[in-house]
Formats: C-alpha cells, sequence, structure tokens
C-alpha cells in the first residue's frame, strides 16, 4: 500500500483517458489559454518526501486552494474568534448564496465559499496589516519551494472581473461584516487566487494538516484541534457544491480551485496534489476527481 | 485506548453537568412528555460485544435516525439509480428547503432531510411493496432486540401534526418525484419516525456501517462502495444544519434525532449511540454532542 | 365614445391577426381540447345592457376568474378581519411564492395567487359551511343567466392534477391558516375554477364593482370601500407576474384566468370581458390583453 | 369638491392627531435630525395654481421621490428601451430583493426599488453624459422655484452608507447590466436622493403626470403613453412593499421618500405632494398615507 510512487504511476494510466474532458476556465482569458490536456499528481510523505507523476513540477493558477492556506494564517491568529465572523457549514446550492448571506445577516456560510473568504481576508489585514506577504511566504516555507509568487497579470484580471466579489464585500460591509476598505481587501484577495504553485508545492505544502498542525520545521503552526476544524470544513465545504459527492467517492478532506487543482489530506499520512485543467460543472477538475477517487479505492486511505 | 467502558464512564462524569440543558421537542405531546434528566451511552464493537452508562438500555423514539436505516434498506436494492431520485448534498440552511426544492425540481437535497426521507421511503414502497415491516426486522436483526418496535401513539401523533410532511410530499409529486399515493407515503414514513430503541439497540444496529456493509450475523447488507456513501452522507448530511460543527467538534459520521438520540459510526472499530433529550438551537441533543465530542477528544478516535 | 357596439367591432377587427397566438393551457385535458381560434368579447353597462362580438356568448372555463367572486363573497362577510389571513400586496415573481409564503408564516399575499384563494375558500367555508353553492347562486343572479354551472369533469381534472395546491394548503395548515380539512378546501376550490361562464355573464357579472358594490336587482353586496379594496387588488395583483404591464397598457382593474379569459372593470362606466384561449408566457390571453388595449385606447377610458 | 384650500385644511385637521407618529429615518444623520412634529401638503392644479396647509413650504429631503424625476428624463430619452434594462413589474417583499435580481440575471423588477434607480441614473448617463445637472433643471422649471438644489451633506452622508447600493450596482454590473463606472453612477444616484424640495414644489413638479405628458411651460416632455407608463409604475410599485394597501387606501399613483414625502398624481386634475417625516414599517409617512386617504375620502378623487 505504501509503494506510493507505483499507485501514482497506476492511477495515472487509469485516468489519462478522462485527461482534457470537461471544460477549463475561461471567464479570465489567463485560465482560458490552459492547455487541457496537461495532468499531474504528487504525494507528500509526513517528512518531506516526495512522489509525483505527468505534470507534477509544472505551476498552475492555485485559485481557491489558496483559501485554505489563508484560513490557516487566520485561524493561528484569531483562534474561535473567527467563527463569528464566517461559519463552518455547507452552504447548499450556489444559487442560494446572496440570500443566505442575507438571511444569516452578512455572514457567510464557510471560508471556502468566496464571501467567506473575504471576510478570512478582511480578518487577517486586521489582525496583520498584510495578508499577501504573510501567505507568499507561508507556502514558500511549507512548500520548500521558494520561487512560489503570485501572477501580477492573473490577479489583474481578475480584478477587472472582480464585479460579483465587489457586491459580495460590499453587502458583507453593509452588515459591519468588513472592517477594511472593500477595495483593500479585494486586491489582496485577488492576490491570494493569483498564486502559482506546482502539484509537488501544494502537496507539501498541505502537510501541515495531515501533520495535525505541524509545518514542515516541525514548528506548530495551528493547535491539533485547529487542524482538525480545517480538515472538517474542507470535507463539509471544500469542493463547491459537490461536498457530499467528494465525501463519498473520495472520502478525503479536499480543496478544489478552478485553475483545474486539488488538494487532499490523509491525516497521519500524507499530503496530495492533483492538477488537470478540465472542469466538470460545478467547476472540480474532471481528472482530478477521478485520480483521486482512484487513489483511495487502491489504498484504502479514505476517513471512512 | 480501548478499555471502552472507562472511557465511556469518563465521558459521562464529564457531560453530567449539561444534562438537562436545552429544549426537549414538544410539537407532540409524547416527545414533550420525556424527561429531559435521561442521559445514556452505548458502544459496540464489530463483534457485537456492547458497553454502556447510564440510560443506555432505556427505548427512546429515534425518530430521524431511522433515516439511516431506511436509506441503507433502499440503497441495497436500488443500488445508484436511487441517487437520481434524492441528492447526497448538504442543504445549506433550513429556511431555503423549499426554495431549494422548487429550484431543484422536486429532488431533494439529501435523503436525511424530510423531504429525502420520504423519497427514499417511496422509492422502497416501489420496490418491495412494504417498508414498517422490513426495517422492523432488519433492526431486530441487527441490533439483536427481538422486541424492537413502532410506538402506535407517537406514528399517530406524528400523522394528526403532518401538515408540514403532506406539503413536501404533494410538492415533490407534482414533480412526478413521488410514486405511491401521499398518504400511504406518509403512514409510512411516520411509522419509521416511531420507532424505539435504546442506545444499546443503536449502537448494535449501526454496526454494520462500521463494518463496512456486512450485518451483524455476516451476511453482506451493502456493498462497500454502499457503506462508504451512507457515511459520507452522515458526515455531510447527518445533523441537520450543524453538520459542520459536528464534523470538527466530533469528526465522525452522525445521526440526530428530534428524540435526543444520536448514533455515531468508527469505520473499523464500533457503533455508538448516546441519548439525552434536550436539544440545542439545530436540533441535537445538547448533552448528546458534548458527550462524542468527548469520546473522540479522549480516544483520539476522529476520521480527521 | 360611448358607442360601444362600434368600438367592440373596431377592437375585434385589429386584434383577429392575433387570435390564435400563444399557448392554449394544457395542463389538464378539458382546458387542451379548446379551440384556440375562438374570441369574443363582451361589454355590460352599469344598467346591464350587453354589447358584444365574435363568441360572446359561448361559455368558456373561468378558472382564476372566480377568484374575484370568492373574494367579494368571503369580504362581505369577514370585514377587514379578512385582511389578517390573506395579504394585499403584489407577491413578485412566481418563482418566490414558496419562500414568501414560508417568509410571512403561512399569510399568501394576496388573493389572487392559488395560495391566497386557498384562504379565502377556506375562510368562506368556516363562515357558511358552504362556497360551491352560494357561489353559483351569486353568478346566476349577478349575470342573470340561471344556466352558469360548474363543470364536473374539469373539477375532476383539476383535483387529479392538483398536487402543487394540496402542498401550499398543508403548507399553510402548518402554521394554522387553514382551519378546515385540507380536502375540504380543495375541493370547493376545484369547484370554482371549473365555472363555465361567457362573457355576456362575466361582464354582468363584475358589474357591481363597477356600481361601487351594489348588485345587478340593486342590492348592496359590497361596502363602497370594499368594492374599491376588490378593484385595487385587482390592479395590483389580478394578472398573474404582468400587473404592471397591465397597469401600463389597460390602465384598469383586470383578472385573467388560464382558461383565456380576462375580466375588467371600469368604474361608474361597465364591466367588460374578452375571451381568447391562447396564452401569453404569463398564462394572460395574448388575444385579450391586445383587445383590452385598443379598448382603452380608443375609449380614453383607462384609470390613468 | 373643488374648492381644494377647504379639502386641504379639513384634512390637515383630521390628521393632526398622528403627526409625529412612527420613526423617522435614522440611516443618516441629516435625516435623523429632522423634526417629527412637521406636517405639510399642497395641491397643484393643472395650469399650476397651488393651495397648501402646515409646512407646505418647506423644503424637506425628497429621497426616493426623485426615482420619479430620473425615470421620466430618461424614459423621454430612452423610450420603451429602457424597459430592457429594468422591469415594470411589483417586487413582493423586500427581502427577496437580492435573490429576484439574481433570477432575473441582473434586470431589477422596477426603476423604483434602489436596483431599479441605479439601472435608471446608469441609463441617463450613458445617454446624456449627465444626471445631476439635467434633474435639477428638470425641477426648477416644473415647480417654478429656481432655488431647487442638492444637499451636499446628505449625498456624502449617502455616501458613506451606500455599501448595500454599491452592492447592488456591482452586483448588476457583474451582469452587465451596469454600463458606466459603479462609483460615478452611485454619486449620481446619492445627488438625487439629496434633493431639497418643497410640497409646493413638488406638487407642481409632478404636474405633467397629471397633465399626460405636458410639461409647466406646455412643451411636451413625454408622449401620453409614457405619462400613463409612469402613472401606472407609481400605483403598482411606488410605496415600497405597500402598493396594495395604497392602492385601497389612496387609490392614485403615488411615490414615498424616507424623508417623509409622498406626491400623488390625480390624472387630468392635479398634483399632490404631503410632508411629515415619521415613518411606517414600510417607510411611508405615516401622517402623509393618512392624509392621502382622508384627501380621496372626502373629494372622491380616487382612479377606482
Amino acid at each position: 500500500m505504501d509503494d506510493f510512487q507505483a499507485v501514482l504511476d497506476e492511477v495515472m494510466t487509469a485516468v489519462l483517458p478522462v485527461v482534457g474532458q470537461g471544460r477549463v476556465a475561461n471567464y479570465i482569458p489567463a485560465l482560458a489559454a490552459v492547455d487541457p490536456s496537461r495532468f499531474g499528481m504528487a504525494l507528500a510523505t509526513l517528512d518531506g518526501q516526495v512522489f509525483g507523476v505527468g505534470d507534477w513540477r509544472t505551476p498552475f493558477s492555485v485559485q481557491s486552494i489558496s483559501k485554505v492556506f489563508a484560513l490557516a494564517l487566520t485561524l493561528a491568529r484569531d483562534g474561535d474568534a473567527l467563527w463569528r465572523r464566517v461559519g463552518k457549514e455547507p452552504s447548499g446550492n450556489p444559487f442560494n448564496s446572496l440570500v443566505q448571506l442575507e438571511y444569516e445577516q452578512g455572514v457567510p456560510r464557510n471560508p471556502f465559499i468566496n464571501a467567506g473568504a473575504l471576510v478570512v481576508t478582511d480578518r487577517l489585514l486586521s489582525l496583520t496589516g498584510d495578508s499577501r506577504g504573510l501567505l507568499r511566504e507561508f507556502l514558500r516555507e511549507e512548500s520548500g519551494n521558494a520561487s512560489v509568487d503570485f501572477d501580477p497579470v492573473v490577479a489583474a484580471s481578475e480584478a477587472e472581473h472582480g464585479h460579483r466579489n465587489s457586491a459580495l464585500a460590499h453587502f458583507m460591509a453593509s452588515y459591519g461584516n468588513i472592517e477594511n476598505p472593500v477595495p483593500r481587501v479585494l486586491e489582496h484577495y485577488f492576490w491570494q487566487c493569483s498564486l502559482r504553485m506546482s502539484c509537488a508545492d501544494l502537496a507539501r505544502a498541505c502537510g501541515f494538516l495531515a501533520r495535525h498542525g505541524q509545518g514542515a520545521s516541525g514548528r506548530r503552526l495551528l493547535t491539533r484541534s485547529q487542524a482538525k476544524q480545517v480538515n472538517a470544513v474542507m470535507l463539509t465545504c471544500g469542493t463547491y457544491d459537490a461536498a457530499g459527492e467528494f465525501a463519498y467517492r473520495v472520502g478525503l478532506p479536499c480543496k478544489s480551485g478552478v485553475g483545474g487543482g486539488i488538494i487532499a489530506v490523509i491525516p497521519n499520512r500524507c499530503g496530495l496534489c492533483v492538477w488537470s485543467p478540465g472542469l466538470d460543472a460545478h467547476g472540480n477538475s474532471v481528472a482530478g476527481v477521478e485520480a483521486l477517487d482512484r487513489f483511495t479505492t487502491l489504498t484504502g486511505l479514505s476517513v471512512f
């Protein structure tokens, strides 16, 4: 079971036929230009050893995967107080997002819908005066890759197409749930989305969640309870409106992004990352879901 | 870690101060009459050995916990076809239930909201011509208690206060998603809710989910994949609008009922049941949540 | 301006090209079988003189037009108390009907959406023990046509396809806003919808609203204020989700039905009825709307 | 009936007991500071003669009443094309505003909800490059008062508390239904709200709607059909979520503002304006509604 390289090879062989299926995100040009035939997968053990297949070393746009790291950085500083500003419950179908936000007085359902991530960013700005620099430093350290960085073209492009996120932020501000100037919160949020990392980088960077909160260098980043909180929110809310389907097909805490990446955490064992740009109707990587399904079936490593 | 009796004793001692907190369900007289100071907890190992504390042998009204067993019985016969009739995604806040049902054309979000349980019951009736007898037989066999039975007073009382469930069933019928006559579906649904079982009965009865689908007698009830599906739906949707909070406090597949019971599954290890009638604002047992939180903290047995 | 026969002739000539456009209601067979090329229009002066063109003497299924008469009968007996059970505000787009009903605790927005008409029927049953007989007698007297009657085939067909109305009634009953047994309320409601009347019958029957509450025989049916209330609700809520468009194209209190009929009231002047079965996307008769638009343009008779 | 001065005197006497009831709008300081015991009412005949009682010459913050004038200015230039950008149907309860906007793809229900007024402003900016200057000039001319002006303190205060309007504008922009930069649209919108006018000014300024589109100087401002459109939208959508209640109590096209003003149009007869700052739960002036109710009862001047 632990010959991870052999498992990854087998997964890739099985998954190749669906690589290229789905649609590449096209709401910003920078994402639309990605080659849909890419596929990579990486696994990082608790001690930082990394296995990989395919395009596992190619950086891609992490998009919403960054929400996990922003949450961790904020939770480490804010503790349970954060949960008064953002919920930790699944949000139902996306169509309801605004009415739920109204019904719950400007408090978003969880940190992985856009409204929730904006609140997390706002909170991190209030607590530290920054979010961009902190996040980059954190990811460089945890991934062991000092070249991890933002993509200014993507960030600018997000900002140009950012009316819906602006609407969410102003709406929450009308309830007093955004403390910093809306344009500043948005700017930091768009920088987060624009991060470029490879499967190898991300598999390592999420290792602290498999190590119950302990960072790559052994330093404690989150309490054991906080690490459990992040994993729980990933499992119940990490994959848009397909958390239930993920839970039963994959059965691991996961977080996906519209760049085609998905990270997964196997507590006590390893961090995983898979990437392939073709998305299903929920916005999750078609080949990525398939690969994680195969991986858990082959290894029996699932939380259920 | 495995001296389960000692763990249960410790949990009970810790939890006693909150027993009696919360409000007993009062929408039907039979539930309102329950003594709020009751507390019981039981654990059944994979081979059927049972440990317990407090009122662990006292039968109570299982209410929505029955939805797990109805789902298992139906899934065993219908397989993946069932998921075309009912979703497996969390439902967001309850306030949205009807608009979601409308938005999704009469297909409920998951089998653990009332609308979803009505569809499951309807499906079981179509497949077998029954649900009541099957369910009782199943629970007697899995719990090893031949006296498990329905409570006709509770069933009648549910029916009398059943306008909202009638509305849901007729609404789904208008979309063609209820096949049997609405009154018949409701009758069977209310019988399910009225089942009386003890913590010991329920801890044993959910053992097949810890055994990946294998029944008490060794017979296969669900495929491994189906057992995983049920556990996944329990974790993401089993505790009303508190699935996220449960995930991070308890971290186990759970299903609660307004009678004050909660079952929990620890895959590969055991089935659990806790009971105390005082409910929190979400409809979950106050002392029950606390007890499961303690239990997972003491034993480290959580999926995260 | 008062040569009404000439006006009706001119309207009919102008409207004929659009007769047959739109779709005939097809949710029940009895309605689907109607010939879409029919068109009739009638005008009844305050003293009961009737002018007509086309199929103005052919009975058709009045459907929701009956809601006006049920409202009048109930308001006459219940007075302002009725407005605690049903609102008098427009309802926004139909998609929201259920969530609004939930948000407003089972009190429907107005008497002309189905939920509101069910409440009116329920109230009339509570006040008089009847609704069917009363309504028929009322319409025979006001229309001067003793053969006005229900269509049992249509009533039975409505009942067969009545899941959505059952859902609404049970839902309101769960809030205590339906007092009689749901099946009885539905039965009476479906009878109302099944009434068959001609344009001539309906133009006369709505005359009491043009006479500020005074019936055909001179008897007072509603107070002046109540007649104004009914007219106001017709203008703001009488034509499904097209009240605004009606207000500016027609500018009269109107009520439409999916049988293709529309009644209109010109206070102090006359009652009008037009019929043509082809419906637009809102459920209003295509040729009927066009005819009323022409009529008000030609005569200058509009409230604005 | 036409001794308007006597009628106004009688209305004022009758209404005085409720003057001061209700709550003064307090979301911005400039409004909160208004004396709740003020009351004024004015009537302008078609030829510009003005009658008045109480504080009928005191300027107050017109707030949403300005939406009528912005609509008229835009409709005059855009014609029916405007109705592709904004609807003309009532909006149901305000709680649904956002979900309706989402359901209808960023097209607001009517020009008198904030979202609709933002679209109208945006359209006017696109068509003319201005809105502020045009509106002021228009109102000075129609009211015959060359000192009508904006209140920069109120405009600035609105902007400071404008997160919800920003959210609406960005949300519509995400659907492509706002063409100009959001901050510019908001700036113009807030200026409109800040206009200060007296009852006398407003009664005269809405005279063109009683004159079927003809301005004070005899110039045609709107076609007859457009004037009817504005009146119709006022009657069905002009008084927040109380259009139905207004229709049956007052029975006139009206538009209210949270400054406590209400204008009313009696086609072919006169323009009316009443002002008293205490608001009811819907945001309409308590004494204002009462006064209009009395006025129509005394004069019989109502459209029904």
